[in-house]
């Protein structure tokens, strides 16, 4: 367990109201945190959430971010059905396999009154072939590329989707893991192996980039062992991130899926021989489970702490006042800093009436906006602002002035200051608790206090499972970098030799 | 049936390839211009489409633009769930009535493998209560909204949604009737009438702006006829459209919605006399159905017309080389007119090398795209690109520089006279087909020309379906303006005193 890095603003007594300290219960701390930024509540269907306002600008945010990265690589969004046939998931083998369990199935198109009062499905609108919620899209995609893909002209297709999708969990736990989530999966077509491996790369990059720049969140790129691998994958490739508590957390994975997918759905083109092939294929997705992963990174026993680029405020401005005069006053000068700030900054002025300024920061502290402007009359005779950041240090007096883009790159690089501080905690963290281990009896000692276990491995899947068994470690993935030094050692379980450097942490 | 109005731009003999012209039968000229520009295509699932980039880009530079009114106008996303328990529906009596038999009803949470191959519902998975795919989400929301508000500080809330909904309809048309669509759904609480009334309307205003500013097409506010409320609302607004053939449209509606929901859900406040009250209610939604009320608008016979602020590409570049020395500098000189207009235009640079200038240019002209820059040497020489605008007039160079600021603003002029020219010519087309009747005769005469007819009306639901039965024509709204001019008129088929101005019209 991390302890408190100590940096965490204050406020006076009701700092840790209602929230469990991480040392005290790591799982109560991340759904108290959630609780009092209010990001998201139960619904009265089973497993699935409400995003509220605050949870959703987070995801809105991520959104943007991430669909300027697809675009900027090529991609273009569209949108398909909901609902698959049934018959579609059992065209992959493993596909169904890996799905058919946790599938919403909707059987009826029409509801009647019943009996005994309210409502019931009409048995005279029974579908003919159920359908499924989707649970991912591969299917319903390639059935449609079958259409639209006849020659090499027609390739690559490079689309993504941004949707909600269904998989029933029985137990699910708030962002990490709920029967709805919300996500978006790319699926790309091409003509050659190399195209859609070096795009199933490439996509990998870009949710590294995206983690680490967007994020602050540092993660580690890798392949995952083949029993890991998504169902009806050839290879999966992963970003994992270690959570505060030394849990691993899968935040994004891309796959080549070889010819799985056109072979199942029959989807070939003419090459310019003029003879039919087999489309080449990948998919990769992120999803709101990225919140989980904010919060679990970078928030402490204060509440949460977001990072700037994705926070729904990303700048609190509090007056304070006494009487009606100064009220106007100071309201007015909180409106010409927001102004200056322009639409490119998310900022709300806190003029709430029945609440004091200590209370103003402990709101604005638990639900994790960065900057906190506190403005007091002396503040606006000296045309400045109080300065406050989340994650704590002095806090600053910042000269305003008429200058707004002056005034912005001020503002802007005390926000650049965060997430560079943020990004640096997080590795610091992940540095000190990734550990190179040589025998399987110290993964057996340690992995209760969490981290990475970075091990020569001898890959092979029965072994994997009687180590979930005994040490519920599973392999997180095969580092993309480091993976020659596996090379002359041997294998930290069987002693075979090593096929590849692996890293074996508890996840989520 | 409007004629082509004649500015549509010519590109030889393939300008009508695939289109069938509107004066020969206007639906499947409907249908041809969604087909060649590539918008959408059928699914294998019964009434779902899948939307093409093409059309997703549409989508998503008008909620883009929206989202954006929203948040101007104070408020915020969030998300609830896809599904909604089945006995929700039947808390409010007219609610269940209106979408009790066009829902998709989840019965199971597993599949199985079945005896004969394949899978199917796993009756061991059968759920205790069966759960509908939203139709809209009042229900859920009202019941979330029970948990959250307690107090008249925690009013108002102004949530929208942005969100996929079923309705499991029977005959569908691209766009305009799915079982499956994507919408935004705002829904606000409040603590008086008066400001529920307020934001009603105000929605409705941002509708009609927002049809007029950014899809270039003017629309009618009004209020809907009892009998065409949306189910559970005391007062539907709405703003309606028409067509090219006349034809009505229903492009947005904003709810008052009373205390049905709050009654419902038992949403109750503490107001700041200490006194307990039901909350206040609205919602509004515009939906996918818009894309294809711009279609019907600003369409002709060549293709898809699209008015520049959500033309998914709005300005195409074509370089006409001959050799590869030629195209080297052409591509270069359309990348740096490219890069001139930046990021905030949606641009294509027209590289292919298979198909010849002409066919290239139809190509643009098919898919709506408003400006077409050809390059040729000529045009790099003079340092100017040759302009040809989707709708017509001459074509004309216009000049490139190094100044982007000032290209920009050249640029932009020539996009906003587009953007004006539309919308003039809709709102021409509209007031030449509004027509002022007084007699009953008279509608079942004209109606089969399509238009809107103009009416001094005294409301009655039964003389309402009457006159449906036997023309078509719906009540479309009671017009915001002018229902002052009902006072003292008869109503134009009971005789008896009018209570309201209404329009009549044929409606998709």
């Amino acid at each position: 367990m991390a302890k408190d890095s100590g940096t965490a603003a204050k406020s006076g007594g009701e700092a840790n109201k209602g929230i469990t300290p991480r040392a005290t219960d790591y799982s109560q701390w991340y759904l108290d945190v959630i609780n009092a930024a209010e990001l998201i509540d139960a619904s009265p269907v089973r497993g699935c959430m409400v995003f509220r306002p605050n949870g959703m600008g987070i995801w809105e945010a991520m959104r943007d971010d991430l669909d300027r990265r697809f675009k900027d690589t090529g991609h273009v969004n569209a949108y398909f059905p909901l609902f698959i046939p049934q018959s579609f998931l059992s065209k992959e083998a493993d596909h169904v396999e890996g799905f058919a369990k946790e599938c919403a199935v909707v059987t009826h198109h029409r509801l009647r009154a019943a009996a005994g009062g309210g409502v019931e499905p009409d048995p005279d609108a029974k579908l003919e072939e159920p359908l499924v919620v989707r649970p991912t899209s591969e299917t319903i995609i390639w059935h449609m590329y079958g259409r639209w893909i006849d020659s090499y002209r027609d390739l690559p297709i490079l689309i993504n989707q941004w949707a909600n999708v269904v998989r029933w969990e029985m137990r699910t736990r708030p962002f990490l893991r709920t029967a709805e989530f919300l996500w978006q999966e790319g699926h790309t077509a091409h003509a050659t192996r190399d195209e859609a491996v070096e795009e199933a790369e490439r996509m990998l990059g870009v949710y590294r980039d995206f983690a680490k720049e967007t994020l602050a969140i540092p993660v580690m790129p890798g392949r995952k062992s083949p029993s890991e691998r998504f169902a009806g994958a050839l290879d999966t490739y992963t970003i994992e991130a270690m959570m505060q508590n030394g849990w691993a957390l899968q935040a994004g994975t891309s796959h080549f899926l070889g010819q799985n997918f056109a072979r199942a759905f029959d989807v070939t083109f003419q090459n310019a021989k003029g003879e039919r092939e087999l489309v080449w294929a990948t998919s990769w997705g992120v999803s709101t489970r990225l919140i989980g992963a904010v919060i679990m990174t970078h928030s402490d026993d204060t509440g949460l702490v977001m990072p700037p680029k994705i926070a729904p405020v990303q700048v609190a401005i509090v007056p304070i006042w006494k009487g009606d005069d100064q009220k106007a006053d100071l309201l007015a000068f909180a409106d010409k800093v927001k102004r200056l700030l322009g639409p490119g900054y998310r900022v709300k002025v806190d003029d709430r009436d029945n609440i004091k300024p200590g209370a103003k920061y402990f709101d604005w502290e638990r639900r994790g906006v960065p900057l906190r402007m506190e403005i007091g009359p002396r503040d606006m005779a000296n045309d400045a602002v109080f300065c406050a950041r989340r994650i704590g240090g002095a806090k600053f007096a910042l000269p305003v002035g008429d200058d707004a883009a002056a005034f912005r790159a001020r503002v802007q690089e005390v926000l650049d200051g965060i997430h560079a501080e943020l990004y640096a905690r997080a590795e610091a963290l992940r540095a000190s608790r990734t550990y190179r281990i040589s025998r399987y009896a110290e993964l057996q000692e340690r992995i209760g206090e969490g981290g990475f276990f970075l091990v020569p491995w001898c890959d092979d899947a029965d072994n994997e499972a009687t180590i979930k068994t005994e040490t519920r470690a599973t392999v997180r993935c095969f580092p993309i970098d480091g993976q020659e030094e596996a090379a002359g050692q041997t294998c930290f379980y069987s002693g075979r030799p090593a096929t590849h450097m692996a890293i074996f942490a508890r996840a989520y």
